[in-house]
């Protein structure tokens, strides 16, 4: 009999998750206090509501939890103390010794990590599943043959995470590397020759500003936590966290993009510069 | 009559510098205390050498120190201290407010700052001087036709330094972050995921890790004291400075690197992970 998964909770990527979820039987979500954007993408993706947390605990096989890595301690205390016996996957972009602690709440916990937009076509999006025995595997086979990717890695519970941690210091680390870098030019009055210097030497720097704009200012807000994460994630290896630490402070200054329609390298100098001295 | 310009000191940067200065008259040296390798460029380069340093300056219109960022103060210290009253040029790797400090010994000071490898054929590296009057172009007219490329930007004393800052914050800063992910993907036993995901939805990444291994490698131990410079740099403008804090930090790792003949993504790693926890 095909498992009840229940979503916790389904923002842009948790609804796209649950809804290219074809194993699955009944897939399940939680409004309580829910956004009206969050009930209007379950209902989009034909998720059903139950009213309790008890209730949905009490029918789901599985519990995955996507939500802002800020979040994820408190998701998982509630769904433990609400006594789920089920498989837990948290899917959240957290450090993997929190991935751990949160694990050693369940007697069946799978890590997990997403790496790519939520997705409506093949190919785009990979859910990487790291864990003990069959689990990972039953998991990730609820996704068989639709628009995500699931994937079990080797390594145990903070493989996923490791994986998610390490791909996003990249990608999220070096946008917010050149976001600062453009910023502290224009701050001191070189802006324009960085320019024509990075068109001589770095061939496509300068488009890649133009794209890490209008890709990362909307998203600024939600990246600070990621990059708290990943911060610890590097410190406790022993390795040098402070990219990251900055790079929370560089998203935490742009988070009123959030509200904007449109995200320019000019609008992203202006709040980087307006909190500098 | 062609100015005598004085270098302070050729290393493999300064020694091409000193030896592409066409329009110069004597090009002048200080071998005082000098290793073997300075020397035999200095050679090479045709420089001539002067005894003491209270000689040189009284001999040179202009002198032009390059040297590594740590001892451009106590190099203009000296020069200021011997009496020197032409035009002093700082090309060292520092950051805007350092310039402004060492410029204020001089009464004609230019700022520089050189981007681009040690020139041996035109196109590769320019040298950025900044400053008032007619200074910074009589100066870049020194390199007039050669394998260097003067350029003269706008902006008082610290914009070539800030140019060359906010340059060196991605070159060196963006190889640093790759460098400190790769250990840290090893350290998490995820190193063959990070890559295979690279390979799917970061083209060219994967080849940029092993150039940056071969290239940064051998360099890594005098590229701290300009990480120090660009971390002083951007908090000096209230900006997020933690990038190149711990972009030092991973280049102090890898300083060792300096005395192997190839230096592969293996060592990198090696060494990085060798200090962590």
């Amino acid at each position: 009999m095909a498992a009840d998964v229940l979503f916790l909770h389904p923002g842009a990527m948790g609804a796209r998750l649950a809804g290219s979820c074809r194993g699955a039987g009944r897939r399940l979500w939680l409004p309580d206090s829910r956004s009206d954007a969050t009930t209007a993408r379950a209902e989009r993706e034909g998720l059903e509501a139950v009213e309790t947390l008890g209730a949905a605990v009490a029918r789901a096989d599985i519990v995955v939890s996507i939500c802002p890595p800020s979040a994820a301690d408190s998701v998982a205390d509630h769904v433990a103390s609400a006594g789920f016996d089920g498989v837990y996957v948290d899917a959240n972009a957290i450090a993997p010794t929190k991935a751990r602690r949160i694990g050693r709440r369940f007697d069946r916990f799978i890590d997990g990590g997403i790496i790519g937009p939520p997705p409506t076509e093949p190919g785009t999006t990979r859910l990487y599943l790291s864990g003990r025995g069959d689990d990972p595997h039953d998991v990730a086979a609820l996704w068989s043959g639709s628009e995500l990717d699931a994937r079990v890695i080797d390594g145990d519970i903070g493989a996923a995470s490791a994986l998610k941690m390490t791909y996003a210091a990249w990608t999220k680390g070096s946008a917010a590397l050149l976001a600062t870098i453009v910023a502290g030019a224009d701050a001191m009055g070189v802006g324009d020759d960085l320019e024509r210097e990075w068109d001589l030497s770095q061939p496509g720097l300068g488009e890649r500003v133009q794209r890490t704009a209008a890709a990362v200012g909307p998203k600024a807000w939600r990246f600070t936590g990621e990059m708290t994460e990943i911060a610890s994630t590097f410190a406790d290896i022993g390795l040098p966290a402070g990219f990251w630490t900055a790079a929370a402070e560089t998203y935490g200054r742009l988070a009123p993009l959030k509200e904007v329609d449109e995200s320019t390298v000019d609008a992203l100098v202006e709040l980087l510069r307006s909190e500098s001295s």
